[in-house]
């Protein structure tokens, strides 16, 4: 009786560790983002060991820490049998000083706590804004200057702007507030009270600085709302609907964060600060019968938005809308059929507040299939007595997800294509920063406004976007190297040819990181992340081109204070060897930084990019000059880059795929 | 009665006048492809002065002749009023010269018959090019050729190559002929027999050059077709229906070759040449309450695609597909939910053979609404307890047509958006051109092939593709100027400011055509076609910009035969006074040209083109270095510009634009 209770014990046991393994596998995966329970940990532990009773306390950054790559691979293989700790990552801002926290999830421990002591500081938290914007209205020299521009100062708005750093000595954690009318219009960007400069300490939250510089117009309130309800006819043009309709449903199935569509398999993770993150990226390939790594991870590692205008008023918003203002923490709840078509499905994750509790945001990203046209075709009618005609259609999916950043939206998809290409694209939209003048007109214009006048009273500031992209590739595994491939012109001269030129291309495997340093546009090549170990039958290196957008070149002085910061920006493509601290490239702390920890630097080391774990850094650039079509919202400007299979396949991956079956309308002819 | 006779009769005629015109205005739009008609018309004129018992009459181009634009312009604005005669133009080989014929459609009369006396040939034609790839089938060497390959001759299909100019004296109408196998496969161009040098004259038919040169080893067939019946499993990956369907029916409408849509009204025309051409596109300003023009003609000039292989086998490969092949002659038959969504709507056109004859051309475009996604969208947090979120979506309009010349599938949009953008975009697709040889793998190389492996014995030869967009854009009005604005950086060095730098703009208006002749990419600017003598309320200039492509530059020295006839690639923008007979950027005659009448020649008269009706000339390229997924046949690869209205509207034009009504499937939740 005894050994047959034992082993029903030990059965039990197992059964039960066996269980939860199972459970635990199917439940979360090791990039998913951090649970609301797994916030609460953190809240709690942090606490536990600094009470509020007794201490200040801010959580400025909670997120996952990032497992070690080797296991995450493993996982991938094995998942019931690699257990990967989970582990958090804190920002914290404890009693003025930046704490990094690691926290073990699993067993609810603090493994380090080590204070930051270099400059800049963590993401703002949305609450220290909320009081920050809600000083001056109880700021008598403020409330005078309201009452001395002739304004109602119940309807007005104030919103905080990050300052960067200008060559001065102290690390004091600062914010600009920049205040709006609101009345009769929710569109406060456009109608700006210009002439103020108040600075808010963010450790006190006081104003400490607070100067009324200048009296000009607050452009008018006319015309400048969006809300269709607050819109008067006429509208137009009409628009006829075009509903989509899946009758065997989507194509991709979602299993917790994981995604499956087509041939890709990916995962979608969210962080406070880089938004969305996609990983695990691998495409199925029907002729190897196996599936392959593609992209190990990719998100925006940082948006760098400089405005161009030096005067008091504008000359210091030169932001860094990921590391000071957390992408994830500005990404907003998407609107079903408007943001998304009517065929998308939506996924939520967990913010925090500073106080570390957790807070669920609804339909941060959004999947959907979408109509992608022509896959590929060929009309044949060159062999006589036939004509062979074939195209077949194809779907893509699409991952969306918005990043609003007081102003502006930035529409962020991941586009994922059956043959093999991911097409990452931003589009632009929301509000330009205005600065109100009492100008009305160009012919008034005697000196540099250093933006175009929009409407009335409204300079739209000229400035640029350059989104940084960490693409960490792994092509059909980890060691990988970066080819350039120059096109390069070759002159004829010795009679041998009809022709006097011709171009071919010469390959360059990039060594070190200084190899890899390019700014796209000056000399014809492609660019392509290879597996110098894999290669297809006919000898060609496995790869996967970058495709960019036309490119946009930062115009500052390098050694202007926020080009330093966002010296990121110095080449639109940057190669390095995959480390994982490396994440941020304007650096860790951003708000207020000197730029000593970030990409640019890090690559000065020069280090080894050949046969190795490399990670691929690119900067899409747009210059914006704004015009009036952008006034009072602008409709989407677009860009987008190609990830293309380059010799990554042995020949064309979908021509095996049929077009998606024909299907009526029920009731309809077909 | 007499009176009252004489009154009736009166009424009676202009009745009928009135009718007549009435019925004509609405039967036929000026710049409305040539009809069956009026091509049977310009058959029996020209043999009535040629007859064919007497004369060697061969049709190259039948066309319909630009009616004067003033002309046109005045019609849009009274179609019932004004009243303009059709006339065709001819380029007809007759008794071995080409004829340029033009044809008063109205009186059926020539009005001028001239001889061409310069160099260069035009347009060859389907049926001549179908005589001389038979004639290597009978040729003595040609058989012994492929007997002494061990190829089986009734599986031989040969075609015709353009020959170009390589500093040859004599001017004689030639045409290269290459062979390829299609035994197993009907992907030809993937399987050519190399080594041989066929040139026929096409004057006389007849092999008048014949070379065996070298034996290289034919690619094999297997794992070449892409006709699905031909195909074998596994298939995948599986494709969900994505349907489409507008419960209201498609948002536009087609009078004969007239569009409106939304907010847009435009001309769809077609040309044997040009293929499909979009005239006389107007916006309507839902604030001003009126169409206003944007473009006033657009369509291809021309495609150069240069190989770049100087062997005797490839090194005249260097195509001008509209000049030499006709886009309208090579465009094909759109396939009904394949290459259009269900909700397409087509369109026929009519081409001509060499005697004239003219043929149907089904579904030669298709038109269709596209699902846009989002228009333009904010989410406002900044205003204290209140959460604002609007989200317009945006249906586009779509134009397709797919030209196809040999290998190539070329699938030209011209995408219109209700925010006022227009953006053409080209997506590449079909079959590479295979060079034959007999390295079967990398290790084999010894010296430069010119191109890349992408199978055994395949090379995927090196080349370019640039589409030279015509774009006579009429910015509210035909007086306009093309304007640069560059950014540059300004260095700040009196510490009149924290920070060291900006970049501002410096706008100069290209007074000559040398000042408009700009290579994107090597400095920022913005490219604006203007009109300088509007203005919106607040001064600035009404216009529509150029949002390039990242940009493709040629690569062949200057004095190098293919790219002195292709010299309209030397810019990738260049602007021109309007001037009705430039229209083809290669030439009237591109083959055999040598370069002397090119938009490379035209501007070097430096003309002014300053506050006057000007014609914005864009080349789209791409340098091609083929990869194994090109073959055997290729996944589309796209690109696209955009012409975006800049300050042409006071605001958002779509500000008051409502998202298309929700639709939900019968029976489906919403």
């Amino acid at each position: 009786m005894a050994s047959s209770t034992t082993l029903k014990l030990s059965l039990f046991s197992v059964l039960t560790v066996l269980c939860f393994q199972v459970v635990v596998s199917v439940i979360q995966h090791p990039l998913d983002p951090l649970t609301k329970e797994e916030f609460l940990s953190v809240q709690t532990i942090v606490h536990n060991k600094y009470p509020t009773s007794k201490n200040k306390v801010a959580f400025h950054y909670i997120g996952l820490d990032d497992p070690d790559k080797d296991l995450v691979r493993r996982y991938e293989s094995l998942p019931t049998l690699v257990n990967i700790p989970r582990k958090s990552f804190v920002i914290a801002i404890i009693n003025g000083q930046s704490h990094e926290i690691l926290i073990n999830l699993r067993s609810k421990t603090i493994t380090s706590d080590n204070v930051h002591k270099g400059y800049g500081f963590p993401i703002l938290s949305v609450e220290e804004q909320g009081v920050a914007i809600e000083l001056p209205l109880k700021y008598p020299p403020f409330i005078a200057s309201i009452k001395k521009r002739g304004l109602n100062i119940s309807e007005v708005v104030c919103s905080t702007f990050s300052m960067g750093w200008f060559g001065e000595e102290e690390n004091i954690r600062t914010v600009r507030v920049d205040c709006f009318m609101k009345e009769s219009s929710v569109n406060i960007y456009v109608r700006p009270i210009s002439g103020l400069t108040i600075v808010v300490d963010l450790g006190t939250l006081k104003i400490v600085e607070y100067h009324d510089r200048e009296i000009e117009t607050v452009p008018t309130a006319e015309k400048t709302e969006y809300q269709v309800s607050k819109q008067s006819p006429p509208f137009g043009p009409k628009q006829h609907s075009l509903t989509i309709h899946q009758p065997q449903g989507p194509g991709f199935q979602i299993n917790g964060n994981s995604v499956s569509w087509a041939n890709w398999k990916f995962h979608i993770g969210f962080d406070v600060r880089a938004g969305i993150v996609i990983s695990l990226a691998s495409i199925y390939d029907l002729e190897k019968h196996k599936s392959r790594h593609v992209l190990y991870k990719g998100y925006i590692s940082e948006l760098f938005v400089p405005y161009q205008d030096p005067t008091e008023e504008f000359y210091f918003k030169t932001f860094f809308d990921s590391g000071e203002f957390g992408f994830g923490l500005s990404t907003v709840s998407l609107i079903p059929n408007r943001d998304c078509p009517s065929n998308a499905k939506f996924i939520d994750v967990y913010i925090h507040s500073d106080d570390g509790t957790p807070s669920l945001l609804k339909n941060a990203i959004c999947v959907f299939e979408q109509y992608g046209n022509i896959m590929w075709r060929h009309t044949e009618t060159g062999i006589p007595d036939e004509y062979i005609e074939e195209s077949r259609t194809e779907v893509n999916l699409i991952v969306r997800t918005v990043v609003t950043v007081g102003n502006y939206d930035n529409v962020l998809d991941w586009e994922f294509k059956t043959s093999g290409s991911i097409k990452p694209s931003i589009a632009l939209s929301g509000i330009l920063e205005i600065k109100g003048t009492n100008i009305k007109h160009n012919d008034e214009i005697k000196e540099d406004i250093h933006g175009k006048l929009v409407s009335a009273n409204s300079i739209g500031v000229y400035h640029d976007h350059f989104y940084m992209y960490y693409l960490d590739l792994d092509i059909d595994g980890t060691h990988n190297s970066f080819e350039k491939t120059s096109l390069k012109t070759v002159r004829i001269t010795d009679g041998s040819s009809k022709r006097k030129s011709y171009w071919t291309t010469e390959t360059q495997t990039a060594k070190t990181e200084s190899d890899a340093k390019i700014t796209i546009g000056y000399a014809p090549a492609e660019l392509v992340v290879v597996n110098p170990n894999l290669k297809t039958a006919v000898g060609n290196h496995f790869g996967y081109r970058l495709i960019p957008a036309i490119p946009a070149h930062p115009l500052l002085s390098l050694d202007d204070y926020p080009q330093i910061r966002g010296a990121f920006t110095n080449y639109n493509v940057w190669v390095t060897p995959y480390n994982r601290t490396e994440k941020w490239a304007g650096g860790l702390y951003v708000d207020h930084s000197r730029g000593d920890d970030t990409l640019a630097v890090w690559t000065q080391q020069n280090r080894n990019i050949e046969n190795q774990d490399i990670v691929l850094w690119h900067v899409v650039g747009i210059h914006h000059v704004p015009a009036q079509e952008d006034f009072p919202i602008m409709p989407l400007l677009t860009t987008s880059f190609e990830l293309r299979p380059t010799n990554f396949f042995e020949r064309n991956p979908v021509l095996n795929t049929l077009s998606p079956p024909d299907v009526a309308w029920p009731g309809c002819p077909k």
